[in-house]
């Protein structure tokens, strides 16, 4: 390869990839420094030529023929920021095999078809790196896969989706029922005309198995991840939260859980979901206010680690791109590759329903003797521990609140079944699960 | 190299080494994985035979001889938890010419003579990585040199020292003094007996150079750090801060300060001091209680991100050099280095005196009339302008509390002196810098 320069192909030029041109230029000369030869830009490939951008480009940059763009025998590396399945799958896999190293944000294809991906980059003998893919800016996939690689990871709490967080601060900051917070977050362009993939969780899933499969050494795909959004959050939630000195928040949750032999033992399995959880207000995620987003880590040894920062945004993620671009050319000036992916442990993923979890429920009953015993009875019948039980109100507007022990989701998602099948029980108004504590 | 297991040697059996012995064998089977190799102790260097140790070694394993254990050609890795400048630096020294690369948790080293050991590490071809050294378990070393290796670092906020966060956490929720909060965290063990290197900021100062270092490629040492500790801070400072809607932290600033051409120019330079200093309530850094530590990063593309979690312990700091260890064995079974230090940019340390602080300060005054005119006008004198001005009480207990605005340190000094010099003024109660707040 000699001393020739790198040369850049850049797939995609919208919020992100307008900025990673951007910091290609402007960075140029620490660049170098740091890479230890010059990185040039090869070409940019978009979908419409004549689009206005966000950054200058050279004339003659600019393509439409993505495909003959990574093909190019002089393209050392390509960054792919088209986002979607296809054509970005066809033209990651394309890169790879014309001896390109590949750097992507795109969470979809990875939590979609990942093991396809690391294969091609294992064959070809080249990098792809991703931790622009999760949490925008903050560094979380090069701690799990490197700082943490002499520990063990029990557990990843993640708040992954600035536009959920944004909506759910609002709500909790100004009383806001969630439609009128979500429109609030698209007045101020956090969420999208078309906020599905967001309020309904799908992002944080993606985000969730890609946690998932480097903490705990295994394959997760988005299908492996119980996913629940948070268009029903109400305004009674949050402040049945707030009474509780919790805060509602949407978590992507991955964690160990021990098999027959124990912690430690061989067949422990993964539990991942994402879901809209309570956690109280004294855990360092309930701090993590509007659109940012943080990434909590348990592990035996360090104990508990967070990482915080902005999870999305042009330059915040073109800045996680370009630090993958720089170790990953870094890697080809030396005539190496960085650390592969690893599923050694090939852990099983836990059904949502044998996944211990915590429940908080408030009931309407009535007001009557024996309502509390009835109660607490149909909890008992499925072998669900109550943690705390409080009345509030009386006659009419009696409201239990409980919050069970640990048990698992289908012990639990059977008793709010009973409850809702008992003739004292007029409503269940709420129900949500609680983390954050020890006693899963 | 061939196939056979990595040797590691241990420099050190004590808080740190006993654990870092104890993950090595509990977590052998994953380190193989994640090596591709087994790792495997070759031996435990000691001061005293006998000692009693936290962990079981196998026999024959202790040695008192650390210079011929780092000798043995058949040692690939060397782990330095000894402590302190020599024997540490003779003996990473010989590990390296020897061949091994080598893990150290050393900051005081570092510090001190960091230079003199990377151009030994790269003269030799090995590794020599340090994560554990800054914020124990936390990594951040890795993230700054690497996942923000393609922005622009421009401000690194540490609270790195978990004694001093200990006792100002404190000071700040019960009102306790200095002095009755420093028993505390030694009765807690949290300090030391002889508490200097902590309480002064010899500690910090250590990792302040590192951090900045790392984050403004330049070679930044201990004796180019501007250092004031904590004991002089008073229950009175942390109940001003508390009117202000702020909390006192030991603070490790590193700084990228603009030169004549600007951001971004040829003659940026680097300050690097550790203080206490007010930071507002809101700030992310203010809600890390107890003895925790954090590290704040501020850059061009990225934004704000935080890194947060114990900062020293035994576990805690293993994980981290246990990290390192992995990184270096999977380098050394690739046949390659990771990235060595870079001093490129080779910016100069600014001197205290022109660093660019703001200065909160209490001032006992007689009450009356002129008093506050010739109190702004000495600050006007120094061509400091002041943010913020409150009076507090009337007569004999007035009290006013001014907070500057941006100006050099030396400005700001030579204003205090000159207010200290005042027939109006009977005493300056108070003088804290101010910082995390975008001003400066
Ligand atoms: N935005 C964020 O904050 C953020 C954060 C983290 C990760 N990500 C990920 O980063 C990726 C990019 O996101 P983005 O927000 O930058 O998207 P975007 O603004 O919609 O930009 C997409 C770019 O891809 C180009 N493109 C689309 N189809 C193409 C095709 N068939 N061939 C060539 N170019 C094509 C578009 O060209 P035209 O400009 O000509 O239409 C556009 O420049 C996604 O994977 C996303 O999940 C984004
Ligand atoms: N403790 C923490 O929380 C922490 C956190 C971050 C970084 N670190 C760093 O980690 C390093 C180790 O700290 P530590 O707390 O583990 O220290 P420590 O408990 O005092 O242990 C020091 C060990 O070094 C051995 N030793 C001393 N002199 C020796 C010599 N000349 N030859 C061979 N062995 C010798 C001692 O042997 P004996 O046992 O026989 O006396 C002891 O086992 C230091 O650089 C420290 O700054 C510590």
């Amino acid at each position: 390869m000699g001393d020739r320069p790198l040369k850049v192909a850049i797939l995609g030029c919208g919020v992100v990839g307008s900025q990673v041109v951007r910091l290609l230029e402007e960075q140029a000369d620490d660049l170098a420094a740091r890479v230890g030869r010059p990185v040039e830009l090869a070409g940019v490939a978009v979908r419409r030529i004549d689009a206005p951008r966000d950054v200058e480009l050279p004339a003659g940059l600019l393509t439409t023929d993505a495909e003959a763009l990574v093909a190019r025998d002089d393209v050392d590396l390509v960054v792919e920021v088209i986002g979607g399945i296809e054509p970005a799958r066809t033209l990651i896999l394309s890169a790879l095999e014309h001896g390109a190293s590949v750097v992507t944000a795109n969470k979809a294809l990875l939590a979609e078809d990942g093991p396809t991906l690391f294969e091609a980059a294992e064959k070809a003998g080249r990098d792809l790196y991703y931790e622009a893919a999760v949490a925008g800016a903050i560094p979380i996939l090069r701690p799990l896969r490197e700082s943490l690689a002499g520990d063990r990871v029990t557990r990843v709490l993640g708040i992954v989706n600035g536009t959920t967080n944004f909506i759910l601060d609002k709500m909790d900051t100004s009383g806001a029922g969630f439609a009128e917070a979500l429109e609030e977050a698209q007045d101020l362009g956090y969420a999208e005309a078309d906020p599905t993939a967001d309020v309904e969780g799908f992002d944080a899933a993606a985000k969730a198995a890609i946690l998932a499969s480097l903490a705990f050494h295994s394959r997760v795909t988005a299908a492996d991840v119980h996913r629940e959004g948070i268009s029903d959050v109400t305004a009674a939630d949050i402040a049945s939260a707030r009474e509780m000195g919790c805060v509602v928040k949407l978590l992507a949750i991955c964690e160990l859980r021990p098999g027959t032999d124990g912690p430690g033992g061989g067949d422990e399995t993964v539990a991942v979901r994402v879901h809209p959880a309570m956690i109280p207000r004294s855990h360092p995620l309930a701090s993590v206010r509007e659109a940012y987003n943080a990434v909590f880590v348990e592990s035996d040894a360090a104990g508990q680690l967070m990482f915080y920062g902005p999870g999305a945004g042009g330059a915040p993620t073109a800045s996680a791109v370009m630090g993958d671009l720089v170790t990953v050319a870094r890697n080809l000036v030396a005539g190496t590759r960085g650390v592969g992916e690893s599923a050694y442990a090939d852990r099983a993923v836990l059904p949502m329903g044998e996944t211990r979890t915590r429940y908080h429920v408030g009931i309407d009953v009535d007001d009557r003797a024996g309502v509390l015993a009835a109660i607490a009875q149909a909890f008992a019948e499925h072998d669900v521990s109550i943690q705390t039980m409080r009345q509030d109100g009386r006659g009419d507007d009696a409201q239990l609140v409980l919050v069970s022990h640990g048990a698992t989701d289908a012990q639990l998602s059977a008793t709010v079944e009973h409850l809702r099948g008992m003739d004292i029980v007029r409503d269940v108004t709420s129900v949500m699960r609680v983390e954050g504590a020890d006693d899963q």
